[in-house]
Parts: C-alpha cells; sequence; structure tokens
C-alpha cells in the first residue's frame, strides 16, 4: 500500500492505493461524528457495499443507491441524497462516503460541499478514471441540461481509498477510459511517464495490479502538485482539462451516457493533438504516438458518428473555459508539456473540426 | 455614506450604508467581467430594477425575476437562476447581483457559490432584515421541505449596498421583523446599543433615516467582528442564532411564508428569554424588557395559534446545532451576553413550549 498526500494546508488529506484498502484502520480515523451516509449506484452497491459496511466503526450508517450512468448526475438525484440525509437526521457532523465512480463522487462530494453549508466526505472511487482524476482536486458537482459540471463546488474528501481490488470487475470500456486520463497526465507533464506507458500497455489491459498501482500513483502525484499550486485552477490546473473542451462537446452533443467521460477525452486529446500539428507546434510523428497509444488503450479516435462542426463549435461556446467571449483551448507544445490558449488561428480549429466529423 | 468593511483576508469586503447608493461608482469597481445577471422577485423588480440598470456600466446585463416570498427559496427556483446563467452563456468571470431582501440574496449568493464552482456576487438588500443579517457572513442556501437553509455554502459578496432610501417603500410588518433581528444584537453582544434601542424604537419605527442607518451600521459591525472570528460557525457565531432554533421551527411548521423569518425569530428570541429566566439566569425584569422591546418594535411574542409543544420538539431536532442528538440552545446569561449550550435542564425546555403552545 502507498500514500500520497494531497498537499493542500489545512485542507491536506491522504490517498492510500494498492490492495485489500476496505480496513477499518483506513477509515475509522477520518469519521468524526457518529453518523455515515453511503452514496453508491446500482451496478456498484451489490458488489462492494456490505464489504464496505462491514468494516466502519458501530455507529449509524444509511445508505442513497442511485441509478448508474452520467445521465443521472443531476440536481434531481442529488435532491435524493439531501432527502437520505434529511429523512435520516444527519447533522453537520456527518460524514459522506461515495462508493461509486466519478459520477458518484462528484455527486456526493457536492452533496458534502452544500449540506448545512459544508461536511466531511471520503471518497471510495471503483473505477480507474476517479482513481486518477476525481481523486484529486476536489471538483465536485452536478451536469445541467445546457453543459456539464455547470453546478458544483470545489469540496476536499477526507480521505482517498484507491483500491486496485476493484479494478477486476470493471468492464473493459471502462477501463480504457481510465487509461484516456492516465494518458493525458503522460501528454501534458511527463513525457517519462508517457513512454513508460507506451511500453506497459498491454499489461494495463492485462489488469496487471503492480502496473495499475504505478499508473495510479504517478497519475495521482502530477495530479496534486498542479492542485497544490494551484487548487482553484486560475492557472496551471487548466492544462489538465486537455482533450475535454472538445470531449464535454460529445458528451453534450451525445445527450451524455452513450460515451464514456474517457472516452470522449480521448477523441477531445487526438483533436487537440491534431489542431497542434496543423498550428505547427507539434509533428506528425508526435500526432502519431498520441493516435497509436490511444488505440492501444482501445480507445476512439474519431469523433462519432453524424456529429458535426458547427455542434462542436456550438456546444464548445458554453466550456467554462470560455472567457468574455473568447474560446480557449489546452494544445501540445510538445509532448510532455500543453499550454492553455486562445491564440490560435479559427480557421486550424475548423479543420480539425471538420477533418473529425467527416 | 458610512462604509464598513468585514474583514476576512482575501475575501474581505466593504458595506456601504446610508442614502443615494445606487451609483455606477459604488457599483462599477466590483464587477470584473463584462457579465452581469440581476436576480431579483415580482415586488422588489418595478421598484428598483430600472434604477439600478440605469447605473450598471455598459456590458451584458440579463436578469432573471422570481417569485416573491420564503416559499419560493428552494432548489427548483435555483434551478431558474442556472437556466439564465447558461441560457445566456455566462461564464465564470460573470458577476450577479442579488437585488431583494433575504431570500433573493440567500439563493443569488448559492448560485453565484454553485454556479462553475463559483463566481461573484453582489448584494444589494432591500430590506432591514437582510440589510443586518445576510449582508454579514456569506451564509447562502436554499430551504428543503425538511427544513430551513439545509442546503448552501458559505460565498462572500464582492460589495453590499445597505440602502436607507429603499426601506421607504418597505411594508410595516417587514420594518418590524428587521428590527426583531437588530434587537437581537443588542441582547446578545451589547447591552448598551440595546438600552440605544429602546430609547428610539419610535424614530426606528417612524423609519427616520439616520436613525436606521446608525441602527444598520451598527448591526453590521457587530456581526462582522463575530464574523471575522469565525467565518465558518465554529464557535462564537453560533450566537447569532438567539431565537432561531424555536424560531425555524415555527416557520417549518407554517410551511415557510405566513409568518415573517423576523417575526419568528421574535417569538423564538421571547421564548429563549423565557427559558433561561426559568433556568434563573435572568430575572423576571430582564424577560420583561425582552417582551416589551418586541412590543414596541409591533412583534409577535406567541407561537402561531394551534401549535404544540410536540411540534416544536419535532422540528427542533433536525435544527443544524443539533450535534450527535443533542439539542443545543443559545441562552441569555444577562441581557447583551448569550451563550451556546446543550446544558438546561429539558423539563424547563418543556415548560417554555408549553408556555408559549397554550
Amino acid at each position: 500500500m502507498q500514500t500520497l498526500n494531497v498537499e493542500l494546508a489545512d485542507r491536506s488529506y491522504p490517498i492510500f492505493i494498492g490492495t485489500d484498502l476496505f480496513r477499518r484502520e483506513y477509515l475509522a480515523p477520518y469519521i468524526k461524528g457518529n453518523q455515515v451516509l453511503i452514496v453508491s449506484n446500482e451496478t456498484v452497491a451489490p458488489l462492494y457495499l456490505d464489504q464496505l459496511k462491514a468494516v466502519l466503526p458501530a455507529i449509524q450508517v444509511d445508505e442513497v443507491i442511485l441509478p448508474d450512468g452520467e445521465q443521472f448526475k443531476t440536481l434531481d438525484q442529488l435532491t435524493v441524497v439531501y432527502d437520505g440525509l434529511l429523512t435520516q437526521r444527519h447533522n453537520r457532523t456527518t460524514t459522506l462516503i461515495a462508493l461509486g465512480g466519478g459520477v458518484i463522487g462528484d455527486m456526493t462530494g457536492f452533496a458534502a460541499a452544500s449540506y448545512q453549508r459544508g461536511v466531511n466526505f471520503i471518497q471510495i472511487p471503483t473505477t480507474l478514471l476517479s482513481q486518477v482524476d476525481s481523486s484529486v482536486g476536489g471538483k465536485t458537482g452536478v451536469n445541467h441540461p445546457l453543459g456539464k459540471n455547470m453546478i458544483g463546488a470545489f469540496h476536499q474528501p477526507q480521505v482517498v481509498l484507491a483500491s486496485v481490488d476493484v479494478l477486476a470487475t470493471l468492464p473493459d470500456r471502462e477501463l480504457s477510459a481510465g487509461l484516456a486520463e492516465v494518458i493525458k497526465y503522460g501528454l501534458v507533464y511527463d513525457a517519462g511517464f508517457l513512454d513508460w506507458l507506451e511500453n506497459n500497455m498491454q499489461g494495463l489491459i492485462a489488469r496487471d495490479n503492480a502496473l495499475l498501482s504505478h499508473a495510479i500513483y504517478r497519475s495521482c502525484e502530477l495530479k496534486a502538485e498542479v492542485v497544490a499550486q494551484d487548487e482553484k485552477e486560475a492557472g496551471v490546473r487548466a492544462l489538465l482539462n486537455l482533450g475535454h473542451t472538445f470531449g464535454h462537446a460529445i458528451e453534450s452533443c451525445q445527450g451524455y451516457g452513450n460515451w464514456l467521460h474517457g472516452e470522449a477525452v480521448a477523441v477531445g486529446t487526438v483533436m487537440a493533438a491534431d489542431l497542434s500539428r496543423r498550428l505547427g507546434w507539434i509533428n506528425h510523428d508526435a500526432y502519431q504516438r498520441v493516435v497509436r497509444i490511444m488505440q492501444a488503450a482501445n480507445l476512439p479516435i474519431a469523433a462519432p458518428e453524424g456529429m458535426t462542426a458547427d455542434e462542436f463549435m456550438a456546444l464548445m461556446a458554453v466550456d467554462k473555459k470560455v472567457i468574455d467571449g473568447q474560446l480557449r483551448l489546452i494544445l501540445l507544445r510538445e509532448l510532455g508539456a500543453a499550454v492553455v490558449t486562445d491564440q490560435f488561428d479559427p480557421q486550424a480549429l475548423r479543420q480539425t473540426l471538420k477533418h473529425f466529423t467527416a
């Protein structure tokens, strides 16, 4: 078991990464009051809820089980969590535990941020994506029909348990979707890690526990460094959104839920690489490496059939990185180094959109 | 015009108090981007919306007008604000302006706290209650059918304009409701201010601008001192809730909206004083002073007809000050000094509840 400390002054917390993590000693020290509400979904609860409840201290433990899927990351479903808290009379010292993927983590985190103006929460991410992404950074929230993650808060957990064991039950598509975010860390910050991923992709796809643990640890470590510098995303943290502006447009267009977030990010990352190439910032070989590693991870590299360049433009215009009407994108200066910029030829963007929607 | 600075490190902000405050110089420096969304209600908008819009800089100005009343302080109505922001493509640099009473202030503040994980907001409180209460402290949120203010966040405004002029159009009942909170500051923190209020109640009820300005300034000053010490209400800030646990029970029982918040707080404060008297902490004369000043301010001093002691107990059990099942109340040690405590004879509480529901 490895421990990574996310350093955020009085909001610092540990991430435990490894196997056999459902143990009282990893949870009890982070539960302050004598009430817990576990939030999970219909897919994960049958697999791990009993295992979790068995190791909790002898206090009031309630549960809310939500339907599974990005299409349920809504204010309506959030209300179900509030109802559970209030019906069971949870007070300000309660602790929420998110047991599930990114949707459960984001919703539970926002419920914790907003219930009685803020209570504690613990994350037990059960997908690779949520282990390497929402584990670090405290972004919480829900979607709005007009845009993803438009309603939310920054709220840090007390502790995160990233258990590699639980990935054994993860569908192949979701494993690949998680790898898209892992690859992103290499592309944005660490060319050496990117090399390591290229060399070990077969073992990662085969779910080698040691390789997965290393990939999770290094991804969280890179993200933690960035978040420590820029908790509220005023600057460098924005680079973590490589591929996300294109990706969110894909997810919005699909009405959420048909494409996995990681799949949309994979295509978005390839699109960002393509635009970087058209601007002359990276060469064709570098672009091809991006395409190949996504393919090696069994990820899509083209936009959904039928989606048009105009749809992309309209959906990208409501992205949170738009400032005063000016679209900003994360692009690659080289493999292992990204920039956030509004300085790009709109004609090149148009060509990228046309190329990927052909 | 007087300026009170609320000192909260990087979240510090000024409150301007006085007449003729709808001026560009008091607003423009606090608007960072080039988008504004004004949130108001159907009562206030016809009176002051045009006046406000006339002094805003030449930027994108949108508006959302909500129905008027505590019963609309809900997640559903909050959604109307999010819809307005997203439909008009407001980005992270937008500024929300709350033009209205406490309900509008709390909802707009929470919309600002949660839209894209936090944007700026400005408060223009148009009731005495909101000028002396929600102006200071950054508490924002909405109600839940099972409890008031159960969903929310701490989020500080950029600036507050507390204009005494706008109180000219305030109904008498709402003026009195505001005075309940002003009296509370005297009872909890400042016996001298309580004396001043007793001596000047007639002039305050007659809406003398100078007297009102002083009452607002001193109330905000007292609250600002407390909030600076205890922003997240871990300690002394809780004393500001004198009368609120009883008062919230009254409001909940009424289904919100029939009683004004300040009216419920007035009765709650008299009940807290009665319990303090039964515990032998204050004498009968002090108790009578509390009753008399509420009467002088034209405020109620008895619970709603038909409300029972059992209803009080059930509704008070979900109060945010309940910790691990233990009810805590704000009680008076003397006039001008309060404590938060769970050390009271439950029998005395029972007697107070019976006395006021007889």
